[in-house]
């Protein structure tokens, strides 16, 4: 255990049971709706976009007005914690003790200027280096996965099952970015695209949290990205574990969720069929 | 119904006028509304699947159920109409003479199955060879598509702008399936590689009409296909075309609308950027 936790617990700062987890769960689960409302009405007017680090990597004023009324509302309520965001309005987050909320205020930027749809609010807090608490609201379906750690996963107020056991290679779907097919340095291209042969169907969701949460519900066996930040994660990982789905780097590496890297999240039942680790 | 029209009609003497195409119109998007709403009912209950030609080609009793239904309403209020329709139900069609209706019942029966959404009702009439209405309904978003030739197209109650002639390409999206990327003997696989790394992003919507009513919306500026048949893009064709949209072969050959094959459906100011015929 972290000296830090220790000492904190020592203190009665901070102790997550599941009074404690459910007590932060409300009010996060009540902030993500409320800012998912915020964003469908941003979206009735023209959005102001623009581009990050290359012209694929959009952000938008609403991007950053998201995150900004999240900080606000952690730093005023849990001033303890701190607050890891795509956007940079957080902390200088560098190991995961103590509560850390880990947050993508869009999480799908591309899909929520272009489609207008199929872009969500991702919010993973853990405890100590645990996931704790997941969010991932699909704002414009009005459809919110969660989850808290031991107690199951939902969509709105329906538990989901365990994945299957059953399900097989070739009846699976399948998603990723088409770029995976032409180039990456992480995935394997070539067995990438003999799979797209060999499964059902493949899919491009375009928002990492919602794709995660799509295997979670089962409607998705796979999905595999590169170049994956904590905040594209944090959530699915804690809601995809408590349906017993795996989620690893695309060679079946454990994450360490504080760096970027390639992901595959999968029915575990399939994990061995999907890993396609580049070898030079 | 329209009997004194109908034999009008036949004997050559006039085509379908505004009140006639309104009368039909709200005959059939009053059925397409009323089969959605059947589709809904039927996800309640888990869905029994078969596979037609190969195991990616599935059809499930709820296909062939509304097909059924579109096909005795019509037979019983327009007998002298005839009806091409995905699972056979309908008359052995072999020209366009006179009013065919060109249904596909469930288009994208894969997210029928899989995901529980992105799927539609797509129903074209067409008169003598000319589109003269069309209807694509997504059923779980409660979203219709629609287009009186002439009177432009509409989502819902809104009338979709003309498409916009400003955009870039860099700045647009494009929707295809990963296996064009991989194999197609009538696109070209390497150019459409190259042109995924050129545009801003890519997307797969897995329901050819779903994807041709995004292109119509503005949400995607492009989409491609092989192998598609009347019912996937009839409706399309007719909806796309009131915004000003283009839809050709990837070579931008006219469509033969009873034949199968390749589908390009652009942005008119695009389709030259984005014509990819494979030349062997």
């Amino acid at each position: 255990m972290h000296l830090i936790f220790e000492m904190k617990v020592k203190k009665g700062i901070y102790k997550m049971n599941n009074e404690q987890r459910k007590a932060i769960f409300i009010q996060a689960e009540q902030w993500v709706l409320e800012a998912g409302g915020i964003i469908r009405d941003r979206l009735k007017n023209p959005i102001k976009v623009d581009s990050k680090s290359n012209t694929n990597d959009l952000v938008t004023e609403v991007d950053k007005e998201i995150e900004l009324y999240f900080a606000e509302k952690i730093k005023r309520n849990y001033p303890e914690d701190l607050l890891l965001g795509e956007e940079g309005y957080g902390d200088d987050v560098t190991s995961l003790d103590g509560i850390v909320w880990i947050i993508d205020p869009i999480d799908g930027t591309m899909n929520f200027v272009h489609l207008k749809k199929d872009f969500a609010i991702s919010v993973g807090i853990f405890h100590d280096g645990i996931g704790e608490i997941g969010l991932i609201y699909d704002v414009m379906a009005d459809e919110l996965y969660s989850a808290k750690r031991g107690e199951g996963a939902y969509k709105n107020d329906v538990k989901l099952g365990s994945l299957s056991k059953g399900v097989k290679f070739q009846d699976s779907i399948i998603s990723f970015n088409h770029d995976l097919l032409i180039k990456s340095s992480k995935v394997h291209s070539e067995t990438l695209r003999d799979l797209v042969l060999q499964v059902r169907g493949t899919r491009i969701v375009g928002a990492a949290a919602l794709d995660i949460a799509y295997v979670a519900e089962g409607l998705l066996e796979g999905y595999y990205s590169e170049g994956l930040s904590p905040w594209d994660i944090a959530a699915g990982l804690i809601i995809l574990k408590e349906v017993f789905g795996k989620i690893t780097r695309v060679n079946g590496e454990e994450i360490n969720i504080l760096e970027r890297g390639t992901v595959l999240a999968c029915n575990s039942a399939l994990q061995s069929r999907l890993l396609i680790e580049k070898t030079e």
